[in-house]
Formats: structure tokens, C-alpha cells, sequence
């Protein structure tokens, strides 16, 4: 939960003069998002989400992060769209700290999906890679594959204070991703961390996605094995494949998988799996004093990690290639 | 801020089937309150306030609370309302707490009060204290004159921390005030806790007040000298007379205070920045790891304190009691 910044009323009466969308009659700090400040805000015109960006996400990467969001907006998909000013800028400035204005989604998260919902989700993936394949601005991902060493390599020293041999099991892996990593798949606008938090559904129906602010350009099937990680496991950290199955199938109706990706999951899971070990394993060691945040447990994602490395095929993710090719 | 609990939705879509609200649409962890769980809920029937009581909060205290605001919503006072489950309970539980939903208000709280809001203020404190006279439940304030030297007790090895000397000086305090602390002064209901963040405006006009979790049986005119302490003295701490006098005049607008009660404004302001010392003190000096609430500055009150310390006569507050009383 995250609300780093206050805003003095005044100033926010002011800022809200830049907009078309009236006056204020209500603002809340909430618990969304762990980067940023975030208030639910009603005015005249309705619910907002008023976002203060603070220093860990980069300014230099805002106009991605809104000008996607604006572009998925335009071609029908449910996420956030930044309100323009009246100038016509959508990126402001707030109690010192760049700030933006989007629409409020109606929609609640779930907690135990079922593989219905793992579909839908598949599905939507799908559609932001195609919705966002004409978006014409670029950001690297911050958190791929030659990433890993250098941050792993900022927790190896405390790493056995989370589990023994973590060290060499991580260096070992980290061994195996490099000589691995598939090149030549599909590259796109991509979200990276469609994590449940970030899916509404409304009476079961997925009703938006949000938080957009990892977003970057690298392997469309890279996201979808975030999102295995993130839907298909249990909360004994078990893996169910009928999920699965269910997400790869929604993902497929809308983008086909070709032999090459599918065939790469496997690769691209560990590879996913370790990329959210290391974050927590890191966030995990440098708890700063007065921390707002809870951190994530690393070992979720340690578990998950040792079930991709048990998996020869990706046919182990319950779908047959032929099958699924054919079934379109 | 405070989201302590997470809730499943499953468990949450059970609990809403005992209310008559509909479907749920929306719910964010809002960042209000230090002692309670709240989430801004959205459902088919609009908008609500779910509330999961924390360990801070006496379950046995929930009747009186959730009574009064009912009591005073009904009086027609601008409060959060109790929504009653079909069964005729305000009373719930979810996610393993008790729990409560309270309907939504609009509006937002002032950083800076003008002597406007100040005289506002005054005002529904006094409304407040009229529409609770006849409210049946009592609570005895846990919070007053016989309970703070205990609390001083618990802190008074540690606080030379805060300040030099800082012992020495609350005891002096302690023996003064159980010298002169009134007897025989109207009681009743009081808020106890009205802070700015727990009144709302909509454009400069007062919309409403919230949060009740410290309310209870106490002196009324102690009640006026809380909020004299919370709403009168500026950023840097100085006293401003003007927004006291606005306050004052606010509150004989609607209940006049008795000349007893008039003169007895020095030493019950001086009680009430002690107790907010004392809790402040406590709270600094024993947040607990991983706390999620940043502790409020114990000095702001010791600073409180001192300017009452010199203050002679009510007169200083900014209002001759003959002229206040004469203007009626």
C-alpha cells in the first residue's frame, strides 16, 4: 500500500483548475500500487485516480507508461485513460512530483481465480499485444535476462539469510537462463506484471486491467508466463495445470502461439520466475526503516521456479501444440 | 494510514448477501484512520465505507460507536450512517473481525482552515452535543484527567528523548491539572478526536464529520478545548486568536456556554494538549517494527501546551464572555 505524498487542498484546487472535470468533492489516499501515491478522487465529472509518481518510477518513462494507456484506451480496451488538460498535456506536476489523472475502472480483484477467469486473462493478454503493436514509443525492459546477474549479485552477499545454498542455486540458474533464452520470438509492448492485483473482474466478467508502470518492449510470450506464475498456482504454491491450460487456451484465441514460443514457455516461466525472485529476494533484504510496504515472500517464487525446472515440455502446461493450432 | 486486513472475495460477496446493497463493483483499501481496516466500496446501491475493527478498538465499544452514529445521522447530522444488515444488525463480521458499513460522504478535509471553517466547526461541535443529549449508551472517556498519569508513567523513563527535561515538566503538569481540573461542568457525548482529517467541506462549506472511535462521556466544553488545540494554531505552531474567537462563536451559536464553562477554557485546553502529548509521546516511543503509520510529532503538542501554560484568562482566547453571551 503506498500513499508517500500529501496534498494540501489549495494546491490541489488549483491543479484541478488545469483539468475539464469540475470540482472536487472527494479524495482518498489508497492502497493501490506500491511505486506510486495514489488517491481515489470524485469531482463533478466522477471517479478519478490521481497518481503523484515518486522516484522509483523514472520521468523520462511517463510518456510511455500514459501515452500506452491512452492508446490501448482508443481501440476499445478497459484500462485507466489519462485525462488530458486542457492544454492537452495528460503528464502534470502535483505537490512537487509529476502527476497524472485517469478514469476510475469499476471492478473488483480476485484472490482464488478459477480457470475461467485464467482465460479471460489470457485473452486480454492477448489483445493488449495486438492492441499495442502499432504504439510507436519504445522502453527496454529494465528487468530481463542481462539484468538478473547484477541484481541477483546485490543480494548474493545476505541471500543464505533466506535459504541455505540460495547463492549457488540462484548462480546455477541464472548459468542455465543465459545459454537458454531463446531469440528470434515475437517482441512487443508487453505489461509484465499482470498480477491479480491488476485485473478487475465485475460478476466474473473481466472488467480492466491497471498499473501499466512496468510496462516495456520485450517477448510477447515472456508475459504470458509472468501470468502463469501469477494464476496458475495455488496458495500452497501448487501448480494447476487446468488453469493453465485455460489461460493458454484464452491467450491462443486471440494471438496463436507459434512452435517457437510455445515450445520456449518453459524456458521463459523459470525465466519469469526467477526475475520476481530476485525483486523480492531483494525488497526482501532492504526493508528501509518506516517502510509503508509490506515485501513480498521470496520463496513463493523459489517454489515456482523449482517447478518450471521439473518441466521437459511445454505440454507439461497442459495443452497440446496440435491440438490448439488445429482447435482454431 | 491503514489497511491491516486483506479480505477474500469470496468471503466478502457472502458477507454482502446479508445487507440489501446489491452487487459489489469497486473496493480500495483507503488510507483513513489509524485504528480500523476501511475500504472504499462501491455497490449497485452506491457508495460505502466498510469498516474491519482492529485489535485497538474494544469490540465491547462497537454498540456505543456504531449506536451513536446512527443516533446522530438520524437527528439529521451529516455523519457516516450505520447500514443494517437484513437481520437488523449494524454489527458484522468478516475476514475473522467485526465489521461494519457506513455510507459514504463527500467531501474533503482542510489543511489550512480559514476562521471560516473554524466558526463551522464550532458549530456542529455544538449541534453534535445537542443531537447526542438524549443518545442512551455511555462510555466513559478512557482518555482523561485520572487515566494520564498512568500513560505518562509508561513513557516517563524514555522521554528525556524527546526533549531534556521533558519528565519533570509533565509532572508539574500532571499536579496542576489534578489541582484545577473543573467539576460540576455540563458532560455528555464529546467526538474527543474532531481533527481536521475527520471533518469534510465541500466548496468552504462543512459536509460532514467522521470518524467516532474515540468518542464518549466526558465534559462538553473539553470537547471545544480539543478542537481549539486541533483547528486554532497555525503550521508553525503559533496561536491564532481570530480562529479561535470564529470557533468559539461558532459553538455559543448553538450551545451557549455557561460562564463556568467560559473560564474553565484555559485549563481544559491545557488537559487536552496534554493528552494528545502523552499519546503522541507514547506512540513515538514505541512504534512497533514494520509499523505502518508514521507517528505524529509529540512536540506539536508540548508547543500546544506551553501557550496555554500563559494564558490567564478564556479573554485570551479572543472573546469577552459578556459580549458572547450578550450578542445572543
Amino acid at each position: 500500500m503506498a500513499v508517500y505524498t500529501d496534498i494540501r487542498d489549495d494546491e490541489l484546487a488549483a491543479y484541478l483548475t488545469l483539468y475539464d472535470i469540475g470540482l472536487l468533492h472527494s479524495l482518498k489516499g489508497i492502497a493501490e500500487g506500491v511505486e506510486n501515491s495514489n488517491y481515489l478522487m470524485a469531482t463533478d465529472a466522477g471517479m478519478f485516480v490521481l497518481t503523484l509518481y515518486e522516484k522509483r518510477v523514472k520521468a523520462a518513462d511517463l510518456p510511455f507508461f500514459l501515452g500506452l494507456m491512452d492508446h490501448l484506451a482508443a481501440r476499445g480496451m478497459n484500462c485507466p485513460r489519462p485525462v488530458a488538460m486542457r492544454n492537452g498535456q495528460m503528464l502534470g506536476r502535483l505537490a512537487g512530483k509529476p502527476s497524472a489523472i485517469v478514469t476510475f475502472l469499476d471492478g473488483v480483484s480476485v484472490r482464488r481465480p478459477s480457470a475461467d477467469h485464467c482465460r479471460q486473462v489470457g485473452a486480454q493478454l492477448a489483445r493488449l499485444h495486438l492492441s499495442a503493436a502499432d504504439f510507436p514509443i519504445r522502453r527496454p525492459n529494465a528487468l530481463t535476462l542481462e539484468n538478473w546477474r547484477p541484481l541477483f549479485e546485490s543480494s548474493a552477499e545476505r541471500c543464505h539469510e533466506v535459504e541455505p545454498n540460495l547463492g549457488d542455486f540462484i548462480r546455477a540458474e541464472l548459468d542455465h537462463l543465459e545459454r537458454r533464452w531463446p531469440s528470434g520470438l515475437p517482441s512487443g509492448v508487453i505489461h509484465a506484471d499482470l498480477f491479480r492485483d491488476n485485473v478487475f473482474f465485475l460478476k466474473d466478467e473481466l472488467s480492466g486491467i491497471i498499473d501499466f508502470y512496468f510496462a516495456c518492449n520485450d517477448l510477447l510470450a515472456y508475459d504470458l508466463a509472468i501470468c502463469l506464475n501469477a494464476w496458475c498456482f495455488e496458495q500452497d504454491w501448487s501448480f494447476n495445470v487446468t488453469k493453465a491450460r485455460s489461460m493458454l487456451q484464452g491467450y491462443m484465441s486471440g494471438r496463436p502461439l507459434s512452435r517457437q514460443e510455445f515450445d520456449a514457455l518453459p524456458v521463459l516461466a523459470r525465466g519469469s520466475a526467477l526475475r520476481f525472485l530476485l525483486t523480492r529476494l531483494y525488497d526482501w533484504l532492504n526493508v528501509p526503516p518506516g517502510a509503508l510496504v509490506v515485501p513480498h515472500d521470496p520463496l513463493e517464487y523459489l517454489a515456482k521456479l523449482r517447478f518450471h525446472q521439473g518441466v521437459d515440455k511445454a505440454e507439461a502446461y497442459g495443452l497440446d501444440f496440435a491440438d490448439a493450432a488445429g482447435a482454431r
